[in-house]
Order: structure tokens, then sequence, then C-alpha cells
């Protein structure tokens, strides 16, 4: 394979109001594409947005809390049963308004030519409940993955379900922790905190994984280290995408954000690219919205993977699966 | 088997402090004994306390945030690997701190000769993991089965996490919707909004249960009727034991408790006893503390099974399983 | 969707005349409506009657119970082959008599424009089977759903025969368990004492049921508290209709009927229609025919699941269909 | 417990002479004992050495190969059958001369009343096979723990062995990934890229580890983030030795030492010593020998793991292993 | 059975060309067949070929240790999933890229209608490990064992990783110790210096192995005796293949080949076959390409186990085995 | 330690002459010390004799079968009880006839400073049961080890009984498969066929044997190639004596002696000393007595470890034992 060229969005979601938010990223895609690049990756919850600040209490919801949690689930994002690997698109004479953020996301993919991974608040098409989400798009417009984050962190837990092994739908199964085979490279990668999962990212690395994509709402400065030491104990290249948003970019009445007149950061970025070898190939972006880019070549993956292979030659794999589960 | 007395204790944990509230549940058994119970039960949470009002945000967590889960952490109950069905006690030589709180549950149950079922944080004892758990001691001092909550609701996700089918514990594997057979019957049952989950209740028929104990820390007037279907539905006697709590229950410094100086009722309680065909027996109990007592008699069960037997005539099992996993 | 208005009725069949009921119905279905109904409900076996206290012994069959069973089978309704979201009634150049008391139902479903849920006993098109039945048919005349009860209750099981997982007619196979959209929300439902069945109501849950239909012919006063669980367990709206009558809804010559020269009440009614968190919005209502009504408004189970969806992020569906299964 | 102090030293060994680097060892523990320190942690490798540069053909070796590793063998350290957790320097009358540097190991731990952990190349008491290990010493000269590196890097793999799960020794079996309680918190540890391995991790944490040693020989700058991420996702201390070692520090006749006059820095260093939420406390510290100190407190690891515990609320367990089976 | 007609092929690969050396191996194979042989062995490393003297330092590894890595993988061979004991050729239309190596060893078996046993570097589908492999195609063309070397010798460790009881592979378990029935006779071996390890011998005599292949890159004189040795201990015939091999066999950049104008022999061959009783029936071929041919006759193998059969009535497994794992 | 000098020595016994035999030995023990041996090696059953081309029937036995048989016990060797590791030889006042032979073999030892290693049959001290075995005999003139050989060959079971693990003598239980630590080295060895036997050495192997010596009485041709294999897979040194011995070593009633009156040579020999890399230190000495030299140095065994040890680095004991049991 050729070099590529890969970008990473720093942005912020317009919370709470999919449409413009949806317009932002085919702006923002359209941006990434003029620049050369082939694959485009936005990050955690950017469609559905991050509801940062709201708070939750222990043993009791008031109507408010209802009301905020109905306005979320209205922003979230349907995707389509069995829509995994099938040309979805193609198949719907017109789409239905339940779906037509989702066929945004399908038709820009296409429309530009990338392969677009963005993290979406998806919505149950049955219920009301709502997972933090990833998902690929190829540039054919059909949607390569879909992976449903395993375990919120803290309060993300009321709002939010856990992801399972796999996803049961109409009559498809399909794989939870995805890794797919790209004209890129093997494309696959968890979400925010999950990236701390010692056991998830062995399931990646399994899968033979060569561009781990981290989408975050994490902007501390620890992030950093964490995306240089998956890169090395993966042996593949790491592309992590962080929202930057401030107080502002929430609704007038968001609790949070009305508490305070003063523009607040909520969330710094730090966006950043990593090689295989652990170096910082692009980023970290702060404090700012912003798109980063590095080229990469997955031609040298094998190379790197000479003194360390996490699931071949160093895995002791028999021995230590033994440990786990006894 | 003769009819029986059984319990159910509400009242307020001293929050926070595990060894004050240890001491009030060794008085109200005591209580409870002098009036002739052989099953005596308590709310959810009751060792370890339910952090009422404390709240989270979405995407931060404060200095304050871990102190008060330390906090937490430090007032939950360890209990012993291995302890299912083995006579734990009289193995120890003299108890640790570390077991003090469960050794003096296993010594009240064989001082006052009876079964004692108790809602209690459990404290992990590797990491600082907590579940919100209910165990059951016979009168011999033994843990005869131990419960983490399946599923914590809302907020209480940030503190507690998920029971699993079983517990991996040492060399030991137990059951984790235990229902054990005693001289009294078969006892088992689920804590607070699990008793809302329509397939953990089915386990549960499915072993059997003749007294179904439902710990709770929801104060609200619906309580009352989903114990009575469950009784119906299970054709099984429900106890179920809540806290009644105010503000006053909780430390001086205790976020909710100080943001106001009136004693503000924070769980009116709600105890009830329900008989297998759904009529109340005991309570409910509002609005203090207190202890309800029913006279119940296993031997009707067969008799109210004629014409509804959830997991026996009346189950279509082999229909219905297949439309749920598919 | 905008709140809308539901009926349930609560009423007598004309017992052992078809025709006469059906004209009963119509007549109510109208009075809904003036009233500004959109969902109108009926009882259990509303058409085809409830044969209250007729009985049958244990190894022998007498003529009379025959003969009663003959007229029970002349009062039932013939569902067309293949009727299940077809316009059945606009292909029907004339409607045979045997399917008169269909095409009425949908005929006055599309005249006022309401949706239509209605208790039957189904008439098997060959030999003389009887079903327990409920079907929903739409404005447009339409029948949108038919759910046989899958298991009658004691000696119900001497004159209905069970549902099974699907119904398999002509060409078609259509869902025994069925929840179908329409524009006032999905509808499905269950058969009285179906409604104690966890595992059927689970399936309803996945299906997405946002209003639940319980037809009964249980009068007793533990029905409201399970249709005030079943409300909370599934985050939906129940609108539950009863049958209110008494032995002089009864032929003269019907056995238990002429036992008395006084009017006996053999059902009392108890038709309530619920919110979704386990509140009581009309209903319960005792000792006489009516109607009841509450408006609804869908969009706000969003809210409602926040804290609980019972096959979404309270589930915990992978543990448990597997320890059901097992 | 009260806070406590540690100190990792950087420093190089002698190469190819035992005696020399124990003395060198024995006074280094002095001088870190001076300065407060209750944990004294050396590199990996740190007796015995790290024959840098030392090379191998794929297909031949020559006399002077097996001359070199035959000098490396020498330089090794028995440790003696059985002696995890025994008083062996106690019930040993006078230490024979196969047994002097672990002798002294012991002996230094006791007269320093310190916990002591030291890389060693451990040398089979059958055949001529190393190991690269790291034992713990505590402060009774009690051997309290023995690791054997389970997957030497690249060339390693010709002059050092795999470490198994367990290890077999005499009448004993002594796990070989072992976390110990002892007053200090519980120490565990993993050396060099081992450190990559993410299901070796795992089993630390399964255990409890609360001070993770992280000996090594990569005196690479991408050192430091893995570092950092293993105590994040451990929520653990994470104290790292690395040796700071030139060409000067090997024999003159030393092949690669041989081969330039100029002294070439071969391990820059790197030594840290990392908090729970990924902070440095302590270092990086870059070419020099050194000892560095910090207070750590592992009472704040509760808090920490309020929204991390990788083994507990936060592992999805059940899950990940069985993918990982698979 | 019929006597058979056996060859072992001492050749060269053209060293880093995987597609040279499988043409080389046709037209090898061609000859073979042409003699009149039905079991035609290669040795160790024929496609993949053998690095002799890359060499790697201890402690580092250069960009041209990673360059050269990469183009040894590049040279590798894939195996595909799931392949042994599949009509694996028969299922693919057409072949992929990744699979035409192995998709040509396939084929010339099914042409030439013979056994085709040849070592082969693996290259994992997954991440970039190599395995020292040896395969044994069928005169169907199917794919009837794949053995991964257990143990590589020396700086092999770092290009090699090691083999386990048994290889994973999609939704397969194969065996990593094989010994297959074919109409010539059970066939196994082992590679190389693991024909020194006393157990893994015993394993292939507990299957029964008839014709023992030893495929090597041990040019030492030494070698013949081991054959001689295993053949008398494991009652079985013995036939060995070698490389013969110069620097000429290099590529002009590779280090070992570049450092002298002259031709070196890197390996002088030695490929026999062996008796059962111990007696050279052909070679030992020493210091060129050549063809050794004997004809072998499984059904003398009863009579030479009279006096020792090593897994029979000579084993004493029941005592050594226990030594062994005490 | 200082390389030492080791001889074989190549001799006939005086059949069914045990004193003649033991003199003979004295006499030969004197010559090898003489020439500097400090370790003197005899042939398997050179004290007792080896009953050469006695025949057995299936079936049935004659008298001169007993009588012949009754002549060999009587020529057979008593070790005391509980004599190894004991100086017994200075715990007895004066020497029973019993012990005669035994004694000598002391006595000689230690007068001549050597270690003495002989194949005697021993004779049971109770009963009538032989086993042919080797034993160690120190400068000291203390018995070192004693070895039963595990599986007598073909009809050598007629006459010998087999060796278990142990040997339980008086209140000692002594190992049968001992490796003893000596000044010279470690020292064990198996006995003829026993050599074949792969799980035999590994044992061996397991408990360090540096001098492995190989007592046999099979004069083939094979039987250099196997001491080669066996130094090269034990990577230690080998030293291997047979009798040379003809038809006229036997008496002259010998069944098979007399049956001619050509002297016949019924072992040729092929005593040998192999380094651990396989090379032939001394002999294969053909057709006479003798006695070969060696000057071995076991400190270079770690260096011929470097690339196979076959208990260490190459062992994967773990995952073949595993096999092995299964």
């Amino acid at each position: 394979m050729a070099p590529i060229k890969v970008a990473a969005v720093q942005s912020a979601s317009v919370a709470f109001d999919l449409p413009a938010t949806v317009h932002k990223l085919i702006a923002l895609v359209g941006e990434a594409k003029q620049d050369g690049a082939q694959l485009v990756m936005f990050p955690e919850a950017f469609l559905g947005g991050y509801p940062r600040h709201l708070d939750f209490r222990i043993g009791a919801r008031t109507d408010a809390d209802r009301e905020w949690y109905s306005r979320y689930v209205a922003a979230g994002v349907r995707v389509p049963r069995d829509a995994v690997g099938r040309d979805w698109l193609a198949e719907q004479a017109d789409v239905s308004d339940d779906f037509w953020a989702f066929a945004q996301l399908c038709k820009v993919a296409k429309e530009q030519q990338v392969h677009l991974s963005v993290g979406i608040i998806e919505r149950s098409l049955v219920g009301a409940t709502l997972w933090c989400c990833n998902i690929l798009i190829g540039p054919t417009g059909i949607l390569l993955s879909r992976h449903r984050k395993l375990q919120p962190t803290a309060a993300e837990r009321v709002v939010w379900s856990q992801g399972e092994a796999v996803n049961k739908d109409g009559n498809n199964v399909s794989d939870n922790l995805p890794v797919v085979a790209t004209p890129l490279g093997r494309i696959g990668g968890l979400i925010c905190w999950e990236n701390l999962m010692p056991l998830a990212r062995y399931v990646l690395y399994q899968k033979g994984v060569d561009i781990y994509t981290a989408p975050t709402a994490d902007g501390r400065i620890t992030w950093l280290p964490s995306m240089q030491h998956i890169a090395l104990e993966g042996r593949c290249f790491v592309v992590s995408a962080n929202q930057y948003h401030t107080s502002k970019d929430y609704p007038e009445d968001y609790p949070a954000a009305s508490a305070s007149t003063e523009e607040e950061v909520w969330s710094r970025g730090g966006s950043c690219i990593i090689s295989p070898l652990g170096e910082v190939l692009a980023g970290p972006l702060w404090d700012k919205e912003g798109i980063i880019y590095a080229e990469i070549d997955v031609d040298t993956l094998a190379g790197a993977k000479l003194d360390f292979d996490p699931v071949g030659h160093y895995a002791r794999g028999n021995l230590l699966t033994e440990l786990i589960k006894g």
C-alpha cells in the first residue's frame, strides 16, 4: 500500500442540535478532503454531543432530568437495522426522517470519497436507550463497522448503555469490537477510556488493527502518553480526536452553561497522531478547534513488529489467558 | 413446614459509619427475635448506606468526588473469599479488622438463631469497586447466599458495579442469582429496581423461590403494586424492606445534608409483606422507622399455583425463550 | 407525536349472540369517538363472550356440555386467511356471512376513523377450535395485528386452544406477539393472565411497545397493581379493559345463570389506564359499565426511560437469557 | 497506611563481575536508606548485567559466543530452591559460595530494614539456562517474590529463557506473576517490555497491585508515556528504574566496548515514579547515575478508582475474556 | 502396503525471493516424480529461506534490522485459515495474491500426484509474526498437516516465534504436532533441533509415526548420528533434507554475503534416509545440490518393534511421566 | 573445576564366577588409575555377567533352565540395605560373606581414590530376584547411587526384574534414576537400551547430569550414533563401556558355548567417549579388551548450552508434558 494521509478533526458539536452538527461535519469533511485526507476522524459523541456537566443525584430523578434526557435522546442518531456491510443508501428509495442524519454521513463519505470515522450518540430503534458509538463509513457510502462503547465512565452511565460483544440487529449479528480491512489498512478502535481497558485493546490487536482510532472526550494532558503507549503496545498507528468545546457550545438554558456568564473551556482538546514506535506525528492540539494531519505508511508495521508483536511472537497468550480465566 | 413469622425492618443506616450501623442492626435483630421473628430482613444498602443525593457530573470528577468515594469505600463490607456455604466463623481463630462487620453479622444470626437477610455495600477485596449486595446468613452463622445487584439505577452506576451471572471468588464460583433451601422455605430475591426486570425474576422462579425478599431504596407509592404483582406472578411470598431516612442520618458535612438546615425526609419507607395471591399481609409502613411482621405458610404455595405456575404449566417457556433469544 | 386520547370500554357481551354484540360494539365505538377517542379498546372475549361458570369434569363429557360448546363455537368470529396487513375489505366484492362480524369491525374502525382493539373468540376456518384472541384494526379498515392468547387459564383450557409464536395462515405467517407501529405509537398487548407471564411481556418490550393493551376477564382488586407494575416495568402506557357483566347478561337457560333468580355480578370490571411511571390516569372503574378515557403522550416515554429501559440499558439480556436457556 | 518513600536507583552494573556489582548495590541501598527510602528498587538485570550489543548470527555459534555465554552464566545469581516465603538465611549455618550473592541481598535488606526490589540474571541450578528475573526481599531478609520475565526481546532470546506461569522448584510451586502484600502495600511488577503486554499487566491488576515496579533496560524517551499509561490503566503507583551505563562499564575485551575508544552512552536511563492518575512524581532522570525519590500514599488509590477500576467496575471481564479465548 | 519410494531434496532457496523459490520447487518436484518418488521432502525454511548470518545485538534494533525483517516477512508464506483437511483449492474461485505461494504448493502436489513435505516460513495473517513451519500436502492438493517449530534456536528466536500445542485458526483448532495417516503410512516429523527434544519426539511416537521427516538447517557431521538414533529410538523410517547453500544464494546487498567476494559454503547439506534399525539407506549427501532416494516398506516396522517399542512394551510411561511432571 | 580424566573399561566378565570377576575388576581399576583416570567405568552386568544366548521357551521351563538360573543368582551381587549415601564400610566390624563383593568394590574405590561406576547383577536380599543394576562408588568408599534398569530387553525379561522409580530399602527410599553431585561433576546414566528411552533420559537431564554413563551389552555399530545423539541432546559428556567377550569367557558346560569348538565373538565392544557437541573423544574400540580414556572439562558445558539446554531454555516442558500425559 502507498502511504496515506489521515486527519483528526478537533471540533465542537452544536450541542442538542443534530442537524446543525451534521452540517458542521459536512463542511469539516470537505476541508479535510481539500487538504488531501483519505481517512477523516471525528471525536467521541460528535453527533449527538457530550452532555458535559449534566448532573445526576443518586436516588432521585427530577422532571428536569427527564426533560434533558428526552432532548438528548432526540439529538441521537438512529442507525438502520442490519446496515453494516450493506449498501443501505442505494436500497432506500427515499430516506425517512428517522435516518436523515445517518444518510447524510453515508452521502458525504461517498461524495468526498473518504473513509469517515465518527463518534455518534446512537439512539435505540426501540425504547429510549443510547449508546456512545463510533462508526466507520467507506468511500462507497457503506457503513463498514459500528462499535458501541463497552463501559461508560462515571456519570455517563446514567445516560449511556453498555455495548456487548455483538450487536444483535434484525436478522443480523455484527461484531461490536470490529476491525475492518480497507484499502487504507485494517481500521478499528476504542472510545475514550475504553482505551484504558487492556483486554479490549487485546481483542483489536488479535484482529490485526493497523490504524487504531481513539475518539475521546478526555482533555487531560495524560491522554497523550496513553496514545503513545497504545501505539507501542499494539504496534499500530493511533489517531485520536477530541472535542474542543466551551460552555458557549451548549444551549443557553443548559444548566451548567447558564451557571456562569463567562465562557468556560470544558474540553481543551489534545488530538494527536502517533507512530507505531510511539512517536508523535501530529498534535497534540490544545485550546482551539482545528484539523491535524499525518502521512502514515502501514507497510512499515511489519518492521515495527520485529521486536514486539503483541498477539504474535510476544504474546505468551496460551499462558496468560489461562491466568485471566482462572 | 409449620407457619413461620417473618420481619421486615424499616430503619436508617448511620451513614458513612459502618460500626455504628452494625451495632444498630444487632439491636434491631434482637428486637425482632423478641417478637418471634424467624427471618429478619433489612433494606438495601443497610450496611454501607445509601449515598442519596450525592451528585456526579458527566465528564469530570473533582477531588471532593474522590474523597467521598473513598469514604464510601471505607464504609463498605468485605465478604471473605469462598465464604458461601462454609463455616467461615468457626475457621477463623481471630477475625481480622477487614472482616469485622461480616463476622458481626454471622455472630448475631447465630446468637439470635434467626435467618438474617441484609443489604450491604460489598467492597472488593482487590481494587476499589463496590457492589450493592444482599446476603442471607443462617442461624448456624453460615453465609448461605450472596447476590450482587445486576444493574444499578441511574447515578448509582457511578459508585456501584454490576453483578454477573456468577461470582468468581478464590477457588469457588457461586451463583449470583441464588435461591437457597432453608428450614423456612426456599429464599431468594432481588434488590430495588432489579425487581422490575422480568428475566431476572424468571430466573428466581425457575429456582423455586418460596420467600422472595425485595430490599429497596424506592420510597415511592408505586412500590407496593409492584410487590403485589411479583407475588401474584411468582406465586410466592414477598417480603420488602426499605430504609426510612432523613437528611439528619447523614454526616454534617455531607453535601446534600448541609444544603438545608431543615430535616428533610429522603426516604419514606413503605416496607410490606405480600401473600402469593397479591394480598397485603403487613404494611406498607410509611414515614417512620419500625418493624413489620407477618405469619406465612409456604405449604399454601402449591394451591396458589393451581391456576398459575410461572415456570410450569403456564410458562410456554419453549416458545418464549426462543423469541427472546432471536 | 401529539398527545392522543385513548378509551377503555367496560361493557358486557350479549352472551352467545354474536350479531347483537357486534351492534353493541358499533354503538360503543361511536360513543367513544364522540368523546374524542383515537384508540378504542374492548375487553377480552367481547365478541364471542366469556362462558363464565360453565363447568367441566375430568373424565366425562355430557351431551349438554357438547351442546353448549356448539353454541359457543357458533358465536365465534372467523378471521379471513392472510388478512393481517392487507386491505381485505376492499378486495372483497361482497362479504360472505362467514366473515360478516369481522367485516363489521373493519367497517366501523374505518367509518369512525379509530384504532380499534377488540377481544374476540376466534373460530377456526376448518374444524371447531377456538382461540381467545385480540385484534387491532386501523382507521384504514385494515387488520393490523392478531394475537391468540398463549395460555388459557384453568378450565378455559377446555374450550380455548393455545396460541403459538406465529400464526400460519394460507401463504402467510404472522407474528402472534405483534407490536405494530401506528400513527398513535407502537401498539401491542397481552390477554388477561398472559399479563402475568414475564417472558411474554419481555417479547413485547423488545418490540418497542408504547401503548400496551391488556384486555382481561379478571375483576379482582389485585388487577390494578399488576397494571401499574407492567407500566413501570415496560415504561409504557397500559390500557386495560374488563367486562362488567352479571348473570343477566347470559341466556336464561345458561346453567349458572338459571341457578339463581338474583342478578349476580360475575365480573366487577376494574378497567384502568396507567402512566409509564405507574400512576393511575383513569379508573379503576368498578361495578358498572362505562368508558374511561385518558390523554397520553408517547413523546414522554424517552424521559421515563432515563432510569429504566427494560430491554435497553437496564436489561442485562446477554446474561439473563443465558440463564433462562440453561 | 501512612505515606511511604520509595526510591528508584539508576545505576550501572559492573558488567560480568558479580561480586563488584553486589558491593555497589550494598552501598546504593545504604544511600537510599539514608535518604529515608522504605522501598529501594534497582533496574533490570542489575546483578548479572545486561550484555548490550553482544551479537549473534542466525545459524551458527562461534567458540567466542560460547565463551561469552559461559562468562555471562558465571556472573548470574543462583536463587536457592524453595526460597520464596522462607527464612532461608536463618536456616543456613554457613552459605555456600553458590548462594553468596543471594545471601548478600537478603542481608542488606535486613540490615537496612528496607524492601529491596532487584533485577537479577538468575542462573539455573541445573543445566546452563538464564532468566531475566526480578526479586523482592523484605526487611526480614526473606525473599518475598520472584518473577522471571515471560518473554525476552529480540536477541535477548538467545541468552535468556522464558518465564512460565509458575516456577517449579523442589517441592514448591511459586507464582511467577506475584503480587505480595507488604506493610507498604501490595507490590508486583513486570520487566522491561513485558510492560507492553496487556494480558500480563491484567494479571497483576487482578491481584491488586498497589505499587507496580517496572525495572527496565529501555532508555528510549517513549518509556515515560508507557509508565504514565500503566499507572492510569492500573490505577496504581508505578516505580521504574533503568540502568545508566556506557561502554566503559564493560570489560575491556568486550566486543562492542572494544570497537571504539570513545565512551559511548549505551543506556540513557529515564527512571521515573508516577501517580495513579498518571502524573510524574519524580524523574525522568536522564544521562547520569542517581537515585530518585517520591512519597506515595496507597490510601489514595480507592479514590483514584472512583472512575476506573481495571479489574472491577470497568472490567467487562466476562465479555472480554470470552473474546480472547475464542 | 507396498514399498514406496521417498525423496529428500537437497537444494538452496532463492533467498528473499518467494516466487523464484516456488518455481524452483515446482521444477524439483517434477524431477523427483520423474524418478518415481511418491513422497518428496524439502528442507527447513525452503520457502521463505533461512537468513543465515543475519545478526542482532542485544538491547538495540536498527532501521536496517527492521528493513531486513520486513523483507523477510514479505518473503513468507501465508497459509489460509482453517485450511488443514479442507479442499481449500477447490473452494477458491480465484486465489488472492496473498495465498499465491500456498496455492502453487497445493497445485504441484496434485498435478504430480505426490505427497509433498515442505519447510516454509509461515507468515501470520495478522500482525507480523513468523513461524518456521513444515507442511504436508497430499496428492489431492489438500493440506494434510502443519507443524510450527516449537522452539527456534539461538538468534532464530529474534525472527521466528514459537509453536504451541495447537494452532488456533478461525473456527478450527489443529494439532501442532501432527502425524497423519496417508496411503504411504503415517507421516509426521520435527524441524531441525526440535529433533533433539526428547519429549517432542515422544509425542510423535505416541501418534504412531511410520515415516518421520526431519527437515533441517544443520549441516554439521553430527546430524547423521542423530538421525540414526531417532530411527532406532522411534522404530520408524527417518527422511531428512537439508539446504545446500552458499553466500551466492543471497541478495547482493545481504550483509553477510557482501562481506566477502568469495563464494562461501554456508550449509553443506547432509540429507539422508535411515531405516528403523538405524541403517543409512541413502546419503548423507554433502557439498552439492541433489535429490536422494530410497525405497522403504512400512510393513517391516512391526518386526522392528519386537525388542523396542518406545511407547509400548518398552515405555514405562506410567513411571516416567510422573517423574517428568514432578 | 579442572578438567578430569575418565576411563571406560571394555572387558569380559568371568562368567558365573563372581570372585574371579571381582579380582579382574580390581586389577583393571588399578590399571586405569595408573593411567590417571578419576572416573573408571565398567560395562553392563560386569559383575554377575551377561548370560548371552541362554534361551527360554514360551510355555515350559526345564530343570536345566532352573539350574542355570540358580547359578546365575549365585553369581549376583548383594547390596546392603540403606547403603546409599552412608559409610557402610566403616560401620561394619567385619563384612559377612553375603556382602563380600560389594565390600571389595567400596574398598578398591577408596584405595585407588577413584569414582567407580560398575554394572552389576543385583541379587535380592530375600527371595531370588535379580536386577540389572549400575552403581557408583566414590573415593570415600561410599555408595553414591544405585540404578536398577527400568526395562530389560526381550528375553532378559525372563531373568531380570524391572526397576521402579524409587528403591525401597529398609528405612530408606533411594532414587532409582539418580544423578549425584561429585567433585568431578554430576554423574548419572542409563543401562543399554534404556538409553533409547526418551523420557528416562529427560529425567536425568532434569537432574543436571554432566557426565552420563552408558554401560551396555549392545555391540552393534549403531551404538555409536546413539551415544553421539545423547551427548548432543543432553549437552553432556557421555561415557559408554561395553563388554568384549567371546564364547570362551563362559563355562565349558554353558549351552551356547559348548555348541561350537570355535571361539566366537559374542560382543564386539564399541566403547566410546563423546563430547557435548557430539564429537567422538575416544573409541569406538572394537574387537578387543582395553581401556579408553579422555580428558573432559565440565566447565565447558555452560557454553555448550548456549544454543540447546534440553531442560532449560529449549525444553517447552509445560507444553510437552501435558501432551504426554494426555
